[in-house]
């Protein structure tokens, strides 16, 4: 039995499932959805993904290698396009319509490879969420990496959509006074497949690390907002600027800002693969500036990889125990909700599509 | 299913369950009969024993730290008091009285934390095992530390209630000849709550050892004295002073004495925390002999981890292995009989108590 | 849930234990058919097996010592003889008769420890496997090793039986073009108790490390030679003489000659103790070549291990899927029908014999 906040998989859907900069040396092998899957640049540079297991006698096809007409399986050496079927058998010529493996639909769009697990007839591209950060290197030279993380990927979600946590899971990273940020002005609002919030702190002062970072003479208005879309993917967008220069209404002025993805592709009920990605947007030309970015990010991410994953273990040792809402939960309250709908909305479908 | 050595928990009991001095630097988290806790000292002094679990969304509350009003949550910040009430909510100021963790009953008594996890009305300090010792410590210097072993706690005290064991297991340490001590008078007794049992060597030579630690000069009287109590403590009295002193009516001569506490708290069905404190009775004025004592006792000690932990291993293998008596096992067999009295005289209670 | 790739045990069969040499410091405890086992050599030279549980308190004979009387316990000193029975128990004169130990029939011979895990009174000498080759050290001198793999006992023995795997997962040692062998001559066939397959190549080429090891002058006659014998040993010889010398009738000539036994001996469903040996029959006088076929012999083993700890990880998620055979599959079908007929025979034998 599993905890009411561990949350099921929603099969028809995108999620980030490599990078592509992953591929460059070969394969990779992950589980996603409790299924492992090899992932590989075929012959015509496209991305595949297929089951990891060689139809002739269940070896791990990531064990083998990228072949140029596919993958190769390392043990007895058939070979697999991107498509799974068989299309060599050492020592034979023939090869039987039944020696295949499966594939699943990817698209590699924006800097990220997307898998769809549910319904192949359903897996509309136009559902993949919208990153064009990744298609601006002059304006938004990013960083990106991946951590596996021991929580259902909702525990994420929660995560991202309350900031309070970063007073006490960060206190010794970006950290920062838990009063400092209460004069905020908060917006918080369901969207049509999620949920948005930002915060505000028109003319405010100006941290040290802001100066320093682009050297602010006065008092600045500031911004973080962040955008849940359903299942598994939020959008933060973080930004500050001189005060008196309209921020509200005119946030792409020189100023500091850097932009973040984060996605969680579930492995298993209680684990996902955490997909992340800084953007520099205020020193662009400074390839140091993004690295420093990602530096910073890095052990800040550890620190909830950490916290999530001692929060699973308590909540999978009873899952009776009900937890109590406070007021700092209005916007993990309504991510859940959208994703509910979205589980709601593929049962029918999802129980034909399940194996 | 469980092989029948394995004992079931006594709940309407104090176990041992942390040393004051492991509070000094902050909180311990330890699961005690399967029950994840948090330990702390509150702002008055007194120790805490909360569920190591926020209300709020599930985190480990030890994951968190000590705060001025109780402990802090590490992942949004709400704070517990000592009886497990929450205290405070960051960014609001109404506080729900479903806001709240489990708090157990702890005393603080002679060094020694004790909890109890039985039903709390029947939390009767008298019932406390008497340790005097600890309370003198220009007569008896102490030192004390925990061990967690992976066996059934009951596996300690069938250990400590035969001696035999010392000649194989310690062979490498205290070890000592099996036959040497087979002209010793033994006395095996149940008391009112478990049982006791001595060993008496009348003008017996004196061992090498015992000469260069208090300059024996000629033949001594030596003994060995162990009490069991429901369902988790040993007290272990060893002495030998010169012979013609008439020992049995008056020990209490200059000589060689040391005294040990052995305590076997449950953590689950197959582990336990070993909490052991050892007290130099003959050289008090020495800190290096008490220091000494404790590092010859912490090895051989070791060595007792290492056996209960393969021994529980075989007898988890096979639950319905019978295990054959010998004449080594009367005063286990008297201790046995004595738990087995306290399980049956709670269990109507235990039945209401259990969660 | 099982695999069907994954075969039941075969009980009424021998099965190599441990190597002599193992036990020259002393005991080895090893677990066979889910039955934690302790091996020593008694007093009488002869070596015994019994079960690894000290019928006293459970604790594992293992973490004991070789006695003069045979094995005892580290725990309170009982001492087991090599039939299991009890014959010493510190501390008291009389032994009773339901003091004893698990014995298992143990043969050496061979320089192999065999063992026998079925119905004693059917374990016939003369159904243990030959294997001459380790009594002739002067012309066949050996070197041998074991491996704890884990996989079902079977996937070793299909591993044996398609030699195809060398070119994948031999790739970085002994590996070789897949094509090379292609104009080879197979023959494969049942036996009585198993399959042979063997390999031709008839007027071919040297390898460069052929002609180093034996100084061949010209062309060659090659061969490989695999017999299976149920249920979990094969035996493999290897050798190649100068062309023209009517090499199919007349294999033992000098040339370059070597020899291997190979034994899976279950542990668990799904890992096995991999016995292996190879013997020199070319450079018969030259520790040093002895040495360096073990050395060359020991990573590549060792890269089957991975291999199939990796497709039994695959096999075990998902025990419905069902593999494709291929034309590489004629002797792997062979064995395995040879199998199911021994596991077949003993069916009501088993279920006697069974704890």
């Amino acid at each position: 039995m599993s905890h009411p906040a561990n949350e099921p998989y929603v099969r028809n859907a995108w999620y980030i499932a490599a990078w592509p900069e992953e591929l460059e040396d070969g394969l990779v092998a992950r589980t996603i959805m409790d299924r492992p899957l090899v992932f590989f640049r075929g012959p015509d540079g496209k991305v595949a993904a297929l089951d990891d297991r060689c139809c002739h006698r269940g070896a791990p096809l990531s064990h083998g290698q990228v072949h140029e007409q596919g993958i190769q399986c390392g043990y007895h050496g058939l070979v697999f396009d991107g498509s799974g079927a068989c299309v060599q058998i050492p020592g034979q010529d023939f090869v039987p319509a039944t020696a295949r493996v499966g594939a699943w639909p990817i698209v590699e769009r924006q800097q990220c490879i997307w898998i769809w697990m549910g319904d192949p007839d359903a897996a509309d591209e136009s559902l993949i969420v919208d990153y064009p950060w990744h298609d601006q290197p002059e304006k938004w030279p990013h960083k990106k990496t991946t951590f596996r993380i021991e929580a259902n990927y909702m525990m994420m979600i929660d995560n991202l959509m309350d900031l309070s946590h970063l007073a006490y899971v960060h206190r010794k990273t970006i950290g920062g006074n838990p009063e400092a940020h209460a004069a905020a002005e908060m917006v918080i609002e369901p969207t049509a497949n999620g949920c948005h919030y930002e915060r505000w702190m028109i003319d405010s002062p100006t941290p040290p690390t802001y100066v320093k970072a682009v050297g602010f003479k006065g008092n600045i208005d500031r911004w973080h907002r962040f955008t849940y879309h359903t299942p598994s993917t939020v959008i933060q967008n973080n930004g500050a600027i001189d005060v008196g220069k309209d921020a509200r209404k005119n946030q792409d002025q020189p100023g500091l800002h850097f932009q973040i993805l984060h996605t969680a592709t579930p492995e298993t009920e209680t684990s996902f693969h955490y997909f992340w990605s800084v953007a520099n947007g205020y020193r662009q030309n400074e390839p140091e500036a993004t690295q420093q970015l990602f530096d910073e990010s890095y052990p800040t991410f550890l620190e909830d990889k950490a916290l999530l994953e001692v929060q699973q273990q308590r909540l999978d040792l009873d899952p009776d125990y009900r937890l109590v809402s406070t007021g700092l939960d209005k916007a993990l309250t309504l991510a859940r909700q959208a994703l509910h709908k979205a589980i709601a909305a593929e049962r029918p479908a999802a129980s034909d599509a399940a194996e």
